[in-house]
């Protein structure tokens, strides 16, 4: 039975490697609440994954150690498991998909473990695991349904209401609902007055879905970009705690976790991954009864393939009305693009590219095409382009 | 005559407003040094600008509160007078240059003040703003080249000597100078055996120039993406503080600074700007004496677009070959694009696009060209894809 003593106790373990990160106040997100994050995006392997990961190992006795630790991960949890191995020099095995990103493989290796490829998808890699697991004895460390591993994750409950005890509410991301699980028993044992709330993808919704109907409720797929959070079915205990202490769990599309990626870079010069910005998501959009609250939302990871990133960036630009593309019928006649030119730049809008072609065959034989990618700074900016424009007899597509 | 009791007096003013930022370990940049990074990327406005403007503004005068301040500048200082001056409830006006970025002239109006829009570029400002001071009797407000600008902007190297003390060598950005001659003096007055050093962009090196030549030397022009630090010439009292405690001024390369800031994406899940990020270039591409030494590297701001990042992580993609390009010329037949793109997977390369165009006039009637852009791990795994599709008969540029 998991109690609070046994977070005191792993946070007391995760001393020697953990990073203390602070809360920092979030002015772009707190327009209708006072919103401070907990980066954990800074946590030592960019995420908090690691301090469940590393309690875990730290509690296994002196023969389980020995016989090594296995887990599956494409991610997070992977380079957790890696470094507590590490740090507590035993043998660790992770077994990771082949379609994981690069640089999370990397990152793990970098800490020593030993990584399996496997073919597949994380299903398969966890059924390798759970073979090796059978075939060698050694100690599977659960990335989520595990009392250890929630206590671990908890620890960040405590230290957000040690470093804000006017806290009026939390907000978490779910995935499996391990951190969930954690900080919701912390935070809610040592005061129960704060709410805490967790948000998952729409496109992965099993603890949301199962959290409503009051039974374990796993989804047929799942589909989203935030890959830290993408599971198909809750835990057995993760499941239990979120129902007991949660006091609501919301979703966020994957447009919205975008623009929060967006909005978390430029306004608070911080990365985050897909699933390290759902809380914030939640909050920016306005999803929870937190209207004139004191809130601290958890920036859960920053582990987000730059490659992806430049995406995600771009699809953020473009839900915000700041990057759009025009499609402008004109004459083929000499000074027309020169007057669309002008009145963009007039009214304030950076043209990034220009595509300038002829008619097809359902046109007009004078006519062309003006494809015009702008920099605009909202949608009503763009409309306010797009007015201009024919008001001065273009045809606007 | 500046003395480290004001940097003392800064500090306690500076509490009002200032976020304490962390020193943060950055293992990826300690491959020959133990580096840590001080984020003030993270600071109130993005940048540690407002420091040295807030102290300013601070020990004014009442009358000279009342006639208000004036500033130019395209950036990070302009946010840092405009957030000084509606803390102390002054009028404030700001020069800006036309040609800034849409995203730092609204920061700046977010903090209050009124924003001026000059044609031209940072000159113009600069003259515009002079006429005004002299117009009105306002208080000008120097981004660099003013004693209590450089004793705010110090309050920095109290806090890294506070918090690591055991520090051999911080490592500063310069444009102006401000930044580097208030946490030169205040580092060197505490601790004489700490190093620093200064970083400029290879594009506007005016300080490391003068810092040689012993002399103020301007540079005739400047040409870096580091908007931050694209300044021409030294100010008088920075150049005489950076010439008495400063150990070395050393220069890095726009693609430097590039790699540097993809390095801090996926490292350290840290958003800077070019001028941000150049003492972690230097770092990292071993300009300094700091061999196994214990290391501060400054991470000066983080206001950069997200639209100019997405060229700069392309760009450090690129220089370190993890995003390239492939221009194959294949006979116009059938087969020839599966052939092709069954290579590249199979060497593990993500392809991202794909152009495909019949030959020009030069070439062979039967020639076409496959442009291939791809995501792959290093130039030694691009030379790999390239050396196969060679051995497979095709012409590769």
């Amino acid at each position: 039975m998991l109690k609070i003593d046994r977070f005191y106790d792993a946070r007391r373990e995760l001393r020697k490697v953990l990073r203390q990160t602070p809360l920092i106040p979030a002015p772009r997100f707190s327009t209708y609440a006072d919103v401070y994050i907990k980066p954990e995006n800074l946590q030592v392997t960019g995420s908090f994954k690691v301090r469940g990961a590393y309690y875990k190992i730290a509690t296994l006795s002196d023969d389980e150690k020995k016989r090594g630790v296995i887990a599956c991960s494409a991610g997070n949890h992977a380079q957790g498991v890696a470094l507590g191995s590490q740090v507590n020099n035993i043998p660790a095995k992770i077994f990771v998909p082949s379609t994981a990103p690069i640089s999370k493989v990397e990152a793990t290796k970098r800490y020593g473990a030993e990584v399996v490829l496997i073919d597949g998808i994380y299903d398969d890699a966890y059924a390798a695991a759970c073979a090796e697991v059978e075939r060698t004895g050694a100690v599977f460390v659960h990335p989520f349904d595990d009392d250890d591993v929630i206590a671990g994750q908890g620890t960040i409950g405590l230290e957000i209401l040690e470093d804000m005890s006017s806290a009026e509410a939390v907000v978490v991301p779910i995935g499996g609902g391990g951190l969930a699980s954690g900080i919701a028993m912390a935070v809610k044992t040592l005061n129960p007055h704060c709410k805490v709330y967790g948000v998952q993808a729409a496109g992965a919704p099993s603890m949301a879905t199962s959290y409503h109907a009051g039974i374990i409720t796993p989804s047929s797929s799942v589909k989203t970009f935030a890959d830290g959070i993408a599971v198909k079915k809750p835990g057995e205990l993760t499941y239990k705690y979120c129902s007991e202490y949660l006091d609501d769990i919301v979703t966020v599309s994957d447009d919205e976790i975008a623009t929060a990626i967006v909005m978390l870079m430029e306004g608070q010069k911080l990365i985050a991954e897909g699933a390290g910005a759902t809380a914030l998501a939640a909050v920016h959009f306005n999803k929870l009864p937190i209207q004139g609250k004191k809130v601290v939302a958890l920036l859960s990871g920053g582990n987000i393939d730059v490659t992806i990133l430049s995406r995600v960036i771009h699809r953020g630009l473009v839900t915000s009305g700041r990057s759009s593309e025009l499609n402008i019928e004109l004459l083929d006649r000499p000074g027309e693009l020169t007057r669309v030119s002008t009145i963009i730049s007039g009214l304030g809008a950076n043209v990034v590219s220009v595509n300038h072609t002829r008619g097809n065959v359902h046109n007009d034989i004078n006519a062309c095409f003006l494809q015009i990618a702008m920099e605009t700074r909202d949608f009503e900016h763009f409309n306010e382009i797009r007015a201009a424009l024919e008001k001065a007899g273009y045809s606007v597509n």
